[in-house]
């Protein structure tokens, strides 16, 4: 990897050989970082030479990818997602310009695909036969595709509680799936002593340093479908602290290089009933655990595993926090589906339900420009949909009775 | 239009001026076919032109479609849907090359977004503020999300047996969604009773003769991402026919202007529980309503509303009729999750099932270049891929259990 230097401990500053095996700081156990070239990079990528590129995968950006030069693209296509200008979502909110990119397109349809996508390229590197993780939802199932695509077994470990529909999608793909009857710290617990055991590759995004790598790409996209032209803030739904780093670490990536000339301000969106990275923000105090109170499954993450990395990027952003309730949540389902026909999962929309409220507290201002990301498909949690959308109208089958629905929904058709 | 002639009567050959709102034959009733001027298409687009085109969405085939010159791309970005060789399933079928479109991957989880992107376009053109169409399943869905986004109203009619999920979809969308106590035929009849009263914007694939060319860009796709050098079969589920007629007038679409030189052959797959339209073709006798006895509930249409077309179709392409049962639907969700990482929902998979099928009874022989079509994505259906992917290992919290486990299933992990 003639781009990356090493793998940078966050906390006590060790620099580590970049091998594809490592996950923590062997000194210290604090989080890594991967360090690059960006002369190196800069050399060897620019706007335009992107705007060439015929790859409409995250792997257009293999440059900036801690990957061997060798190394083959993973097969499922994943990245290049959707970025929509939302005019009318725009003016309702009284934001200057606004746009929306949609990472429920991808393969497994969640963001995750993007660090997903990354294990398998490390796998590869790794001479892996088996990749292994523990988690419910997104990672888990994003991991049993990709892997499943590339030719890799995988063992995922899932509390007993995980939801019928996310475990079936697990088995569609053919991962071996282990239910453990305990908590998630127990499941959690187990699957660390059995990739241990047995030397499986470990795709958690919070220690394998990798992983944020893959999630960047979104940004780098961001960036190049607004050529380059960085908007005011980016807002993004925030759980474990992963991919909010990984946004950061894309931004910083293109300012490094030259490629973009300023960098937009973070806002960090979290649920009101789980926020405790937005907590320890706001009263600039150590991080302390919270319940996991809401219906955004995703980002119901009491004990962030990522939050140092995650604090850094919104204070180094000067970034704006914001916590939503679950009303705000399905509110921001209903909108951006009336207005811009975008569907996705509560945990998905929490960021644009942040960008309406940052903006109703006027922490940003009328003439901001904002990205928001949604970062999972509503087809993923149809029951929350349900709560959100409300009722149909019913009526038998006779005109007179559809007119006299439509007379006391106070419709007036001519 | 200067690509189009007309719209010409399948069944009387009356030619109809091909105005925005036409839907059936004003003379005898039949069904409409747009009917293009392929000199005028083959001047303005070629190979070349279109592998310099960045357009990534279906609108890149404009020259091919029947919308205004300077009728507006529709909002939200339907189609270049992902192409995949499969080179261990095509061992595992032993079938000499296989490729899968997974037209799963749309904005709204299904290629037909390709069909109500047409409808939107076409409704710009009348000057419509309201679309309506009557469907429980992927239509209403695609069009309630695809004419959110571009700003129109909808009606949509769905029998009150409709799925809660899928009702959800569309009130999410923002659709007036009319739940109609009664069979989905007195669904249709005041569905059509209130378009007419009120003038919407009608979308129904089998009448509205334009959404049948949307469908079509899904094999002008196939014929791009194969370098224009076209396989031997292309297998599709087959509903009400819509779909295999918009595949078959893509590929012809490109004979007549010179872009490919030979046609695939037609592999149309119904579920054997719901096969009016193969079995008419088998017995070379006219379509005999059936019983919609199958888990592919997307094509489970007892009386097809597009048979003539679809027939024509698989007749003129000299073409293969497969039925595969609910069981081998299944399999055929396991296979492609398990060895490609694609999630299907059962009617987006009967195809791929037909293709092993009709390998195994030797229809196809072991040289054959294949192409199947993932119609719409498995989250559309979790209940089905429950059923398909079988249990998870459950295990207490104990790495003895887990040793266990694993040595019961026959795991031989060193």
């Amino acid at each position: 990897m003639r781009n990356v230097i090493s793998a940078v401990c966050i906390k006590c500053g060790a620099e580590i050989e970049p091998t594809p095996n490592i996950t923590v700081c062997p000194h210290c156990g604090g989080l890594l970082d991967i360090k690059y070239d960006y002369k190196y990079i800069a050399s060897r990528v620019t706007a335009k030479s992107l705007a060439e590129s015929r790859d409409y995968s995250m792997w257009r950006y293999r440059e900036f990818l801690p990957v061997e030069e060798d190394t083959k693209n993973t097969p499922l296509r994943v990245g290049y997602s959707p970025f929509y200008e939302v005019k009318k979502l725009a003016e309702m909110l009284d934001i200057g310009r606004l746009w929306i990119k949609d990472d429920g397109i991808n393969p497994t349809a969640s963001l995750k695909d993007r660090a997903s996508a990354m294990a398998v390229a490390k796998a590869y590197e790794a001479k892996a036969d088996t990749i292994a993780c523990s988690s419910t939802g997104n990672a888990a199932s994003s991991l049993a595709g990709n892997a499943a695509a590339a030719g890799f077994k995988t063992y995922i470990f899932v509390p007993s509680r995980a939801p019928k529909g996310k475990v079936a999608q697990l088995m569609i793909f053919g991962a071996n799936v282990i239910s453990v009857q305990g908590s998630y710290e127990d499941t959690f617990m187990i699957s660390a002593e059995a990739i241990d055991r047995w030397g499986w590759y470990n795709r958690n995004a919070a220690i394998n340093p990798y992983l944020v790598e893959g999630k960047k790409t979104v940004s780098l996209e961001i960036a190049e479908q607004l050529g380059f032209k960085m908007p005011d803030y980016v807002a993004v739904s925030v759980g474990d602290g992963c991919t909010i780093a990984g946004v950061w670490k894309g931004f910083k990536d293109l300012y490094e290089t030259g490629i973009i000339d300023r960098l937009p301000r973070l806002i960090s969106v979290q649920a009101a009933g789980c926020c405790p990275i937005n907590r320890a923000i706001e009263s600039n105090s150590p991080l302390q655990p919270m319940e996991e109170n809401t219906i955004a499954d995703s980002i119901a993450v009491g004990v962030p595993r990522n939050p140092d990395k995650a604090m850094n990027a919104i204070r180094e952003s000067n970034g704006i926090v914001v916590n939503v309730t679950d009303e705000e949540i399905l509110g921001a389902m209903r909108l951006l589906g009336r207005t811009c026909g975008l569907f996705g999962e509560p945990a998905g929309v929490t960021g644009a339900a942040g960008i309406k409220k940052a903006r109703q507290l006027n922490l940003i201002p009328a003439d901001a420009t904002v990205v928001g990301i949604i970062s999972g498909n509503g087809l993923k949690d149809v029951n929350n949909a349900i709560k959100a959308a409300g009722e149909p109208i019913s009526i038998p089958p006779k005109m007179d009775d559809l007119l006299n629905a439509f007379k006391s929904k106070g419709f007036n058709l001519k």
